[in-house]
């Protein structure tokens, strides 16, 4: 994706400022843009690939848990036909930046971004209001290693905030019967995703396995999972990454739009 | 591997006999044979994968939980420095091909067959007895299609007379504490698999899809779990059975020595 830098732009559409320390990134769809600060959130492959695994039908209502800058509501508004596109994030920053990339691209119709803790979501939503919900959620248990609290990264990227059985918690809360929930984490936390899914009615139905090349361990794992769904999961061929020359996968650059 | 067909044969070794329908099947390893049964028992490609997943370390206690002919215990008996192997089985003809097969093989003061029920495991072995547990149990639920209770392959296919639980709850029973329990079974089982290891204590720490073709869908999967240790789990590189000229791979033609 091509990167704008803020010292480049003179004019924003929509009359949206960035501010300091903020880039505006091109998505190579639709003409859409993105604001991100390195400081506080880039979204990364991670979110791309979660984007391109989530299946949304016309009409549907979708809710993405932790939402960082908005990457998946904006990504997933343009390349599907659901109805209504809601981010939930903690972290004030991310959510204006969010509300300014929503503006930029004139889609505040159909994609909103609330301020707001995963663990409070009994709070803001009605139960089982939502067709589909996903989540990019931090990868790191709160217990691993030194890590500063209150930095914006961290929150994005450790479980301080919420542990992976709140998003799970809250996944299940809001999504209607048969709903169906896609995340994407590390292959590494695949025990407690799948015990923590079925504790709380979320079946694993399908998964997938990102590796980033052919002969090495896979580094992410795509995950759809059905509230109230029977037992039978389909594991589906890997997706690998890059090929022997380190260049995308054709399979990749199409999700890049290159 | 080289089949040697009952009316070839003259003299077996050690005075053992043939039964109408039983073939004797050459193993590439050691000189080892082993007594099959296609209407009983004939060992796959799961067990030939089981047993080159399995670790061994010098000294080790290894029981196979539903050991159909005994062939997980034969092969491990000749390809590791453990102490003693036990096969554990419910058919009656399959214990007696196994123990036959042993004597073939001069291994019965390493190798053991028992006949018993996998549900009964307290009557048989002490607690925390051995220090690694392997198991290539039936695959298809018991709910699964018509099938005929009484038929000897059902019975190895089907969750007929042990359910999944049934061998995970016995592995966990006769295992040492930081003992290895070592399954292969399908991918659509995964989350059974996930949920019931970690409910009885042997926690999921390796897991590696095996795939017919590089582009395929896994039709096996290989798990390593270790009583009573801590959660992470690595998730290995894919082991690929054929390349696209449906050859064996090189890492598989070794596995069977060829």
């Amino acid at each position: 994706m091509k990167r704008i830098m803020k010292q480049s732009m003179k004019n924003l559409k929509n009359n949206v400022e960035l501010l300091e320390g903020e880039r505006l990134d091109d998505l190579n769809l639709k003409g859409y843009q993105i604001i991100q600060n390195p400081k506080f959130f880039c979204f990364g492959m991670d979110a791309v690939l979660l984007s391109a695994f989530t299946e949304i039908k016309e009409g549907d209502t979708v809710l993405d848990l932790g939402s960082g800058n908005g990457i998946i509501p904006i990504l997933l508004e343009a390349k599907t036909k659901g109805k209504k596109f809601t981010g939930l994030e903690i972290q004030e920053q991310n959510v204006d930046m969010a509300r300014r990339s929503i503006l930029l691209n004139h889609i505040e119709e159909k994609v909103e971004m609330h301020l707001g803790d995963v663990r409070k979501i009994k709070e803001y939503y009605t139960a089982e209001s939502f067709d589909v919900v996903t989540s990019n959620p931090p990868y790191m248990n709160a217990g691993g290693g030194l890590i500063n609290l209150h930095e914006a990264k961290t929150i994005a990227r450790h479980e301080v905030l919420c542990s992976l059985e709140d998003i799970i918690y809250a996944a299940s809360y809001v999504l209607k019967n048969k709903g169906n929930f896609y995340m994407v984490h590390r292959p590494h936390r695949l025990v407690d995703i799948m015990v923590l899914l079925r504790k709380h009615r979320l079946e694993p139905k399908t998964l997938q396995m990102v590796h980033p090349y052919m002969d090495k361990e896979p580094n992410m794992v795509l995950i759809k999972a059905v509230k109230n769904a029977k037992a039978l999961l389909k594991v589906s061929k890997p997706l690998i990454v890059y090929n022997e020359k380190g260049q995308y996968n054709d399979e990749v650059k199409e999700l890049y739009n290159e």
